[in-house]
């Protein structure tokens, strides 16, 4: 701890840059908090920066990443998430790899680097950095699948690029002190094995000690019940699982991504008290901004200005080399994975997950290694490309992404969509508070006259709520049909979920179950495609299942077609009864 | 940033041992945490520590002890501290400089020091720490001025302190540099002056740059409206003050405190917004608690065993010397006093005020600083000396505390409080009963008449119970006042979750779901602030998210205010249905 002023002084340093930054935005709301404080660290690095800010590979990695990860683990949609878990580890896995692959090929024949080097420079610049992108998701509004999409890519990748990297690094740095070609060091079989061996392990033995470390981190909070002791343990998780991988030589990423979700008490699991979730959740909030703040800022700073305009053009050729790279994996890969998946992904999304791409904090953390590792020309052309490939893609990505979006128009949110969804949220807030009440005064912690004060100020509030709903879904046709359409979603997930209980309990066999279950999951579809409407909630020409074994079986229905909305159907229905 | 995975270890394993104390606390409430964190530190130095933890002067007095400086500074209550600042300000300066020169005279007679080794003693010794009595208060409850008389002497005489050791401390390794006696360094009469003039600056001058930079971060918070740009800007000033004032070779203690006062916005002062209030009163919470937790193991850790053993007698002698010097200023200055102040302070508070010496935190950054300057056998005793002081009143004052304040009767807990829980507290019990005596009913292990005589019996006392409730809530509002705010808070955060796992389940997007749940820190924070009234459950003239996004939209609710708690509202509800 030695220092403790030098490190106060810069920390201090930084913050007064991300004050003034935080100043400006206040003014220009246009502005991104994270590319303002990159912009503003390359001005303060342009004029000379009179604080000696230095930024190691070692502090990216180990003190600032755990707390970034820890705080999207805690508040990432876990349902959401594992839905997209096929997808997600097929862009993170195959697609990183390939992505890699391709920039080793180009790197050899375009920069005349060898081919360690070039696989070295394809996994350090190839992972994705969600910060900024995830930032402008939240200021516009995205659908919650393409957000977690994107958010689970980022998060895996890292851990997968870190064990192609160490292992090539550690190839390159033996074959350097040796004074031997790489070649010598390593077949290219058994570096293949490495890897493959490397990258199982960081997935699955990650995700075993995250699982298990952060279900006993959960139960003893349960046990404890104490916010400020749950506060002490989910800091031991989120940095004792990353440390402990990585002094095992695995890359932490996963253990402490998985550890969160674990720790993480969510919606049905019960045990952790709201008081507690809410100052764990609240404190990794705080931990992950000052952790962005930090490393934004002296990002900026460090940026090395002379080199990357020593490198000019190689940079312009990396940049192009990176999007390329990216967009000729993603829409092949998308596009099988579109053939496995239930709900595909659309061309709009792919074209969001191609843009998404920008490569910075990661990048950084893993190039600032290299340089730790030896020095040289080679070192330094590979810093002027992953400063100048990172500059670009966090001002120019981050900056665009929000006009593509309008562009293939993804966008969620028109006002009075943004205004139903603050009515709904509301009035859940206040049907939980009155039922609070309601329990408190059951169970005699709370007096009549004290429940009745504090619940006629809710009681007037649910009212006013509930005039407000109806009459905006009155004026707003398309609020109702959103409205409807959500509902549609929960009605037919029960069914699906009735349909697949019943075939659990054996009522029904497996092979007609699945022929029903099948026809849900068409009409489920529809409703998350929106293609949906009241009125004809099935696709033309669709004929469920059960009604084409009732045809089968020569009994009629008095109707002409198969659709549930069809007023035909309908009164069909009721003669039946 | 040398040394992360260094510096990190040692933080997760005093993050470890708080964890475990953590978990035990859990099973014994009477444990206070802090108490229980220095008892497991030493334990763990016992036994022998497996990491090697050290604790430098420079670390505790930048790093930590600014953080819970600000974190006072941010929830005092800012009118008790003004009402008794002359009592404060006697006590932390005037008693303070009275008790060293007690101790300096007792170190050269009773243990041969030198003048100024005396000196010096007596301003490591002297100054208090607030934390463990602050921690007892809070759990039993004491009025509010006992409470800020203890806050304020512990947070001025720190700065107090600093100065006087700093003068007498540069004097001596000044004199041992040179090798001459300290006496042909200075002349006592200059030495006097310089110790008088570095208080001046230290008080007068802290207290005008800190009201200064607070004044300007107040308005700069008020300007941008945004909260983490103010958490961004309060840290600056917390640290900023005070190692701006160190490097100038002043004392920070006093500026931060006047800065975070200065800069917190309180009732009365309007204009930060109630999100940001909460927003940075929360993260300066959650440093102190890191910072104490931290703090209090690394005290257990780095205690000098083999030492303390060595001084034994020493350390006895100076435990009473230490308490008759606090004794004999505290009774007659506080008696001085009484003669200028309004309202007197009862013999009870002095009682307390003398037993509230802790002497922790400060005065062993201040020897450890010692143990820096010069080292020898005269450094080794002044360790002894006071790590052995502050080990004793910690454990001792701190844990008896609650008792003396009992004995002389000024707990909070006035006698309808206590009726109150004594009621509520078996009418839990005569709930159990009823309900265990139903059960043995309904499975046939109680036959129907023995039941009946059985419940009986309970029934009548549960209406007793109830009625006296009741009747006890209506003679005494307080008490009413107390159980609302109690069940306020559950019903906000219950609240406040739904509305969060609303944002997880993805049926409000999360830039809506935030201001929401904005809305409602804001009326938590009034419940936690004792701002809160069933009958004005939101402060003055806020408005939340959703009546203004309706009021953007057009939609009118028929009132004119936006108050929950607003009859026109009501009604217009019901006239909407």
């Amino acid at each position: 701890m030695a220092g403790v002023e030098e490190q106060l002084l810069v920390v201090l340093y930084l913050f007064a840059i991300a004050g003034a930054v935080g100043l400006v935005a206040s003014r220009y709301p246009r502005l991104q908090y994270t590319t303002g404080l990159l912009v503003a660290g390359l001005l303060v690095s342009l004029v000379g920066s009179p604080v000696d800010v230095e930024l190691t590979s070692e502090f990216i990695l180990l003190a600032l990443l755990p707390a970034l990860i820890f705080n999207d683990a805690v508040t990432i949609d876990v349902d959401a998430f594992r839905e997209n878990l096929l997808p997600i580890l097929a862009l993170a896995v195959v697609g990183l790899l390939v992505s890699i692959a391709i920039i080793a090929v180009a790197g050899v024949t375009v920069y005349g680097f060898t081919l360690a080097v070039a696989l070295l420079f394809g996994a350090i610049i190839m992972p994705t950095d969600p910060v900024s992108i995830l930032a402008v998701f939240e200021e516009i509004g995205v659908p919650e699948r393409l957000a977690v999409l994107v958010e689970g890519e980022s998060l895996l990748n890292d851990g997968v690029s870190i064990v192609v990297y160490s292992t090539v690094l550690a190839i390159i740095v033996e074959a350097e002190s040796q004074g031997v070609a790489v070649a010598d060091i390593v077949a290219p079989r058994v570096f293949l094995v490495d890897v493959t061996v490397g990258i199982f392990v960081a997935l699955v033995g990650g995700a075993l000690v995250g699982a298990a470390v952060g279900y006993v981190a959960h139960e003893l909070i349960v046990l404890v019940d104490d916010e400020l002791t749950a506060v002490v343990i989910s800091v031991l998780v989120a940095y004792g699982v990353y440390l402990f991988l990585d002094l095992l030589g695995s890359s932490g990423v996963i253990g402490t991504l998985t550890a969160g979700v674990f720790l993480a008490s969510r919606p049905g699991r019960k045990g952790v008290s709201p008081e507690t979730r809410f100052t764990v959740e609240a404190i990794w909030g705080y931990a992950a901004f000052v952790a962005n703040t930090l490393l934004f800022v002296a990002l900026g700073i460090v940026t090395p200005f002379d080199l990357i305009l020593q490198y000019e053009l190689e940079i312009v050729g990396a940049i192009v080399l990176v999007f390329v790279a990216r967009a000729v994996v993603i829409y092949p890969l998308v596009g099988l994975l579109n053939r496995w998946i239930d709900s595909p992904l659309s061309v709009s999304y792919q074209h969001v997950l191609a843009w998404s791409g920008i490569h910075a904090s990661t990048s950084i953390a893993l190039v600032l290694g290299v340089s730790e590792a030896f020095t040289g020309p080679l070192e330094e052309q590979l810093s002027a490309l992953v400063f100048g490939v990172a500059a670009f893609t966090l001002l120019v990505n981050g900056t665009t992404m929000s006009a593509l979006i309008d562009r293939v128009g993804i966008s969620k949110q028109r006002p009075p969509q943004r205004l139903y969804q603050a009515l709904v949220g509301q009035r859940y807030g206040v049907d939980a508070a009155l039922e609070t009440a309601t329990h408190l005064h059951d169970d005699d912690r709370l007096s009549t006259s004290s429940f009745e004060a504090v619940t006629a100020v809710y009681r007037r509030q649910r009212r006013a709520l509930e005039t407000a709903i109806e009459s905006l879904l009155d004026r707003h046709p398309s609020v109702r049909e959103h409205e409807e359409r959500l509902a549609q979603h929960r009605i037919l997930v029960a069914e699906y979920q009735a349909i697949r209980d019943a075939i659990q309990r054996g009522d029904i066999g497996s092979d007609v179950g699945e022929r029903l279950l099948a026809d849900v999951q068409v009409e489920l579809d529809r409703v998350l495609t929106d293609e949906w409407s009241v009125e004809e909630p099935l696709p033309p020409q669709f004929d469920p299942y059960w009604r084409r074994q009732l045809a089968k079986a020569g009994v009629s229905l008095d109707d002409d077609t198969g659709s549930r909305g069809d007023d035909t159907n309908n009164s069909g229905g009721d003669t039946n009864r």
